[in-house]
């Protein structure tokens, strides 16, 4: 049991800040760039590990927040960690709580000490801080722990964002010094808004506390992609080379791209599950939703040629069915072919870094994601 | 493509009524005693076909009823019938609506031609008749169908259950003579109330009719237990030795034991998913509900010795977590415990028939299932 290690395969040779690599783990190794699902409450809303395997999902996420509020960390530190708790044998990570402070406990107080706020299940008074993040994740012994950071607003005024960035750099310090788990890593969070220069600022000073990876932060939070796309380009630029780069909370098909041809390795997002759940799904030209009443009586799969469960199983009509008339399966068929479909993309994505045409790939995978059929 | 075949292979030599058989159908050899889950919408809800295997269960019941609202039986026609539609190619079995009609859709109008009735999920004024109950079912191609009848409350007067009961005879007659799919089989249903000579009066003329098997309706409707399994006895005294015996929507683990010792071949009920979802299960010590906070750091699974895919793999305080915290995979996760436990019972009550041990078998169970830990 050691900490993680990341190997760079080789770059795009159009642009190296592509990059195809590997990181190795106590629960495994997986190629990057990759796409992790998010398992909020310690598993993947319905479906189980077998399931996930069979997507091709290298990696979970889970939360922080979620998990310290119900079970409570100290449960499952009890039953042995994460993966025994939930029965999973691959490699794990868990956020902060930074984010969900952030979007769902609602009105917080953020000083220097840490963030006090109400629980959105009970609206008990909270207080999370850097260290008591850290203590959580120890006992939660996911592969990969991330440092506690604000996640802030977009837009806001910049005196707004380089407090809020420096704080973080703060808690992301205070965090490291308390971090006590040798068989976990840690990252750190550039944060620093839209902002260039803070952006910079923010990569070198967390760079400098050498940490095992590093995420861009702040990002999917209502700001426009181009000012996202750009958040990421201000970020990675100074990222070592060495170490692997995580964007968090993105996962449009369409963003993956943006993000693995500006350096990123590793994304999750929620939308895979939370579109299935509303009865949409990703497909080569662009999202449908499959409750549209032209779906009927289509008896042929949501994508003739796509190889998950749901589309070598079930009918748009069978799924539909199931979606409208409120049966759990029906998100559950769709979260299977969302899921699927990011993990092929990256896929697809490592074999055209390795055949040094990721920007065609790239380029048609848009086309024809955007001209929806 | 035929109608099912039953064969009896042997009573238990304590007492004849108890039978161990198999039922031959289009899709699939099944012994009997057997127990149906139930996948009212054309899916067991949160599993899978693969999943219903693995649990053992050998024929679903599906809801003609709510099929028929949505996705409507000329969708599944066209989709290839039932088990086309649902991926399942195992045998199946669909109700006649009229326990749905009973239970679900009030206020209703019962005259001789038909059920008049508002629709459970939008009020629309629906008319059910034998004929239309039969033409759905042949559409819906299911193995097995059941003549339309009225499900009679618990209690009501003689004079009610036997205006009830001779009009579903003539219920049943209509229905069989617009039954109208050569690869499908038709079960009557015998009703009576809790009368003795209504049931034997119902049960002779049913059996008159030569229909394809029989079933015990009119059971599980707030009636005591005693009363229940004297409504079965009165019931399957008359019915023929070479046919099948359904008792509809009978579940309880004591109740599959008292049904099998009164001749009864097959159950279906919602009782193991519906239970699941509200966090109880099945053990041989009796009910659990696993939200119980003995059980939060508890890791064992919910049974040891079980062989099911739940308790193989996760602990109750797993599974606890998922349910406390309202994710629908414990729900998922407790029904195959529930579905595996019922399959398992059966498939130990055939054991017990085979070796002429089944009183010992029962007695055994019971006293150790009312003997809660």
């Amino acid at each position: 049991m050691s900490k993680i290690k990341y190997e760079l395969i080789k770059n795009d040779n159009k642009n190296e800040n592509v990059r195809l690599g590997k990181l190795i783990t106590n629960h495994g190794t997986f190629d990057t760039p990759m796409f992790m699902p998010v398992g909020t409450l310690a598993n993947v809303k319905t479906l189980m590990p077998e399931e996930l395997k069979a997507c091709g999902s290298a990696v979970v996420l889970s939360n922080t927040y979620h998990l310290w509020l119900r079970p409570g960390e100290d449960v499952i530190k009890k039953a042995g960690g994460l993966n025994k708790f939930m029965n999973y044998d691959g490699p794990t990570l868990t956020d902060s709580g930074g984010f969900q402070v952030f979007s769902l406990a609602k009105p917080k107080d953020i000083t220097e000490e840490g963030v006090r706020f109400k629980s959105h299940i009970d609206g008990k008074e909270l207080f999370l801080t850097p260290e008591k993040s850290i203590e959580i994740q120890n006992k939660l012994d996911s592969d990969i722990a991330m440092s506690f950071d604000e996640c802030a607003p977009y837009p806001a005024t910049r005196r707004y964002i380089e407090n809020s960035m420096r704080r973080t750099i703060r808690w992301a310090r205070r965090g490291k010094e308390a971090f006590n788990n040798p068989n976990q890593s840690l990252f750190g969070i550039v944060q620093g808004g839209e902002f260039e220069d803070l952006r910079r600022e923010s990569a070198l000073e967390t760079v400098k506390m050498d940490f095992d990876g590093y995420s861009v932060g702040g990002t999917s939070v209502g700001e426009p992609k181009e000012v996202m796309y750009n958040m990421i380009s201000y970020a990675t630029k100074y990222l070592p080379k060495d170490k692997p780069r995580y964007l968090m909370g993105v996962g449009e098909p369409i963003d993956l791209l943006e993000g693995v041809s500006r350096g990123i390795d590793m994304f999750d997002c929620v939308l895979p599950t939370r579109l299935a759940r509303h009865g949409n799904c990703f497909t080569r030209h662009g999202r449908i939703n499959i409750k549209n009443a032209k779906y009927k009586e289509d008896f042929s799969p949501i994508e003739d040629d796509c190889d998950c469960y749901t589309c070598k199983n079930f009918s748009k009509a069978y799924v539909r069915h199931l979606v409208t008339a409120g049966e759990v399966n029906g998100g559950r068929l769709l979260s299977i072919h969302n899921i699927r479909f990011l993990i092929k993309e990256m896929e697809e994505i490592r074999e055209a870094i390795k055949e040094d045409r990721f920007f065609e790939y790239k380029d048609e995978f848009i086309k024809k994601y955007e001209n929806r059929r």
